[in-house]
């Protein structure tokens, strides 16, 4: 299975941190300056194929990493997802929603309502790359290497 | 802010289940024969702003009932989102996909990929209107009343 799946990957280009049971992709770009995911290591598929400490730890990561995001970016709101149906490798996406991004109302997935800020973008890029050197310890404390 | 949530109704029209933190929804229909809600009761907006024993609960239900709808009806996936851009008081939708739906592989909110085949759909949909009956006790285990 690992040798068609991108997300089995151990050296997965956009990671900006790796735990002991998950590991963090940097999705973030113009559209969503704050979009990150949270991957599974191993080839799960479904939230209920995770052991009960596997779940502990996603669901304090994910926990964490949206506290960091609503005190560093204060958005709008925050956006939550697990599909999986492209790639069936248990990935969970965290976006920052503001009411000015090109999708909002709509969820990320959905119509674009507008191009994005290039400047308001760049500023809130800049937080999160800087706000990220200090959230790796954090995740490190919860997911040990 | 009670006033002009819908979801803040303590009876809401689709309303299957009610426990003493969450209710849930039964949002299925054709597309999507097996489409839940579970809500907040209180006017939450984020997962970080419940409390840990809320948090507790939610991820309790959240399982159970993946579980339980991988148990009766065997989808290909789980789809799982917490956006609240419209409406933001806590709601998570669980839904589940198969790769013949009107949707697959793209998300619920994305586009259209085919028209939904009314038989495959209305035999899924007894399924779950048969499951809910056993799944309701099993959630007021988890979040009594």
């Amino acid at each position: 299975m690992t040798a068609v799946c991108e997300l089995c990957s151990e050296h997965h280009p956009l990671e900006v941190w790796r735990g002991g049971h998950f590991y963090l992709i940097d999705a973030g770009g113009e559209d969503f300056p704050c979009f990150f995911r949270v991957v599974c290591r191993r080839h799960a598929a479904e939230m209920t194929d995770l052991s009960p400490e596997e779940l502990k730890v996603l669901t304090e990561l994910l926990s964490e990493i949206e506290r960091c995001i609503r005190e560093e970016l204060r958005p709008d709101k925050i956006n939550l997802a697990q599909f999986g149906n492209m790639v069936p490798h248990l990935h969970w996406h965290i976006v920052a929603r503001w009411k000015d991004d090109p999708f909002f109302p709509e969820c990320p997935w959905g119509p674009r309502q507008r191009e994005a800020n290039a400047e308001t973008s760049g500023a809130r890029r800049r937080v999160v790359l800087s706000f990220l050197k200090a959230l790796r310890p954090v995740l490190s404390a919860i997911d040990p290497p």
